[in-house]
């Protein structure tokens, strides 16, 4: 095995497979990048932590072709640190070790048997279709930050995806709060599909995603194939029932509050500061033209914050005690300058949604009084 | 107590004593900023961890004197946040309670009695003199990093500050390897004058110089002051021996080396790679116009890096193995583009210096083979 490859497409090869590499496991192998030579084609780097894997071509003059594993972490930060220029790499097989060269530079790295390294699951491919890019990655952006971290619930650690007729959704929820996102496309669809993606796959595909292209969706039973800007990202299903979300989305509001975000930000992370100290409990208070805010324990301290609002329909106050933690994660995703507060009663959920959009819907659960 | 202050202002201030706030303590009251209203004056504000203490003045009108100590964390946090105007500060003096409002946002913060916090250390004076707050700076940046962490060795804690007619220096060791540094000024002296500043008080004094002003030294026996900026530092001195570091320094060079500094650096940090697998124990080679670098341990992967040098004195080839660390840390403080390197053997201390100015040592002790 002996390839020459520029030091920038290399570097950029192994930050994305990375993505998807063991930081710590049981099995040593997974810790590494696979790496295989292929004449007139070529460097194929794959990786694999059993969960998600990803594979991606790199550029490269083949000189002899074959394939090793090599050490993810040495191989990314010696690359990234060597000069812009070629670097020669040169296999020992029988060493199992690869010899990288660089102008002035020259690496000797362990590796491991490629025939050891486990192959990329093979997806069968129930269903396939195509999205944006940019759609997909809003899509998962304003809703990765929402899983539940309870692993006892498995199908909460991720996300539901849902293929209905000319529509691609997607719900997380804790069961506390829920983020619910989709976009319109041309998909046709007889039924809907519906699937779950764990938690860490949100997390790393929306940040390879980028620019404008196409994203193939390739559908399996146990797997899901993402083929996108050159990259193949294979990722596990989580197997489970997922609850039913649209059980809890609220019907019609009494009161709908307009109000800027940013503003509304920075008021919620100074109430915060206080209502901290203890469970970090706000509560919401609507009067004609404000909202009013303040921690619900004064105990170690105190706060009150006052916005002016607009409100449409009932503009008799409203009042909803909310996890101010739920309230800054969302304020925080979404670049509206104006969003929509939609409140009920103080026991039905509180709503979070875009001016500019019908694309998106956040649910906060109330905090009831002495629970 | 009660008094108006720009948001900006506070800000400064309360970022600047909190540098000597403690983050824990067994003792609640120092994790507070104490502030004193005084009318025609403004605020003093204070900060005291009993290892170093801060006083600083900031512009504001007092409607009605008085003390408290607020919670350091809540008040920087809150002021930072709020708009930049004016905040208005009320002290409920019976509830030790402060009331806070900017604008459309209003805080209460209960704090601690005044007169609970321990003073700052009186200094009796022995001795005073000025210097440039720039040259200071420089000399703390020089050495701080090379304090040792061993606290059964508490003098090798800190740093060795020495005064000589027309000159101060800083010394500071932790036995593998000491940083010198000094500068020239007008301060006559009779006889040497010499103490060891905690590494904490080299940390964040350099953290808050700045500018071309002068700063005042006030040294007493246990204590010493600094004033600057209309900031007043106070320090514990460590009470022990410190090494007698002049009879370490190496005699005259058998071989000094010129090389870029910013390309050592880069092959030290990509050879250390390889190197921290193992001890992270490098060896230096000098051929007669080449600088070889390599792990001195190959069990997990190797690396080898050639620099082009300039050689003077013996070019018969030199040879010494130590810490890539200890390289690292110094070829990152230094700004020249070009550093020197001396060698007398490979068991004698490598020295690094600068090859624009004589006013810095740096000694890294070799690693013996076979340690």
């Amino acid at each position: 095995m002996f390839f020459n490859i520029l030091q920038s497409k290399f570097n950029k090869g192994i930050q994305i497979v990375q993505k998807a590499v063991s930081s710590k496991s049981t099995l040593p192998i997974l810790t590494g990048i696979y790496l295989q030579a292929v004449k007139n084609k070529g460097v194929r780097l794959v990786s694999n932590n059993l969960e998600i894997g990803i594979e991606y071509w790199v550029k490269a003059e083949v000189k002899e072709e074959g394939s090793i594993v090599l050490p993810a972490n040495q191989l990314s930060n010696i690359v990234r640190e060597l000069p812009s220029a070629e670097i020669i790499l040169k296999v020992e097989l029988e060493k199992q070790q690869a010899n990288l060269k660089c102008l002035n530079s020259e690496f000797v790295l362990k590796g491991f048997q490629a025939d050891e390294f486990p192959k990329l699951p093979e997806v069968k491919v129930e269903k396939n279709f195509k999205v944006k890019v940019s759609a997909f990655k809003k899509m998962l952006e304003e809703v990765k930050f929402s899983v539940s971290s309870d692993q006892t619930q498995p199908s909460l650690t991720g996300g539901l995806m849902l293929l209905e007729d000319n529509k691609t959704s997607m719900v997380t929820t804790n069961t506390y709060r829920l983020a619910y996102s989709w976009f319109k496309n041309d998909n046709t669809q007889d039924e809907e599909i519906s699937f779950i993606l764990p938690g860490v796959t949100l997390n790393e595909l929306s940040n390879l995603l980028d620019g404008e292209e196409e994203l193939e969706l390739l559908i399996g039973d146990s797997y899901v194939c993402f083929n996108f800007n050159e990259i193949i990202f294979i990722s596990r299903l989580i197997e489970g029932d997922f609850p039913n979300f649209r059980e809890v989305l609220p019907g019609q509001y009494k009161s709908r509050v307009k109000v800027d975000r940013k503003e509304l930000l920075k008021a919620a992370r100074r109430v915060s500061l206080i209502a901290r100290l203890n469970s970090n409990v706000i509560s919401l208070k609507t009067t004609e033209e404000q909202l009013h805010i303040k921690p619900v324990d004064s105990e170690f301290g105190d706060a009150h914050e006052i916005l002016e609002i607009e409100i449409e329909g009932n503009k008799e106050g409203q009042n909803i005690d909310i996890d101010a933690g739920y309230l800054i994660d969302v304020l925080n995703v979404l670049n509206d300058d104006v969003v929509l507060l939609e409140f009920i009663s103080s026991i039905n959920p509180l709503t979070v949604s875009k001016s500019t959009e019908d694309d998106y819907i956040y649910l906060i659960m109330p905090i009831r009084p002495g629970a």
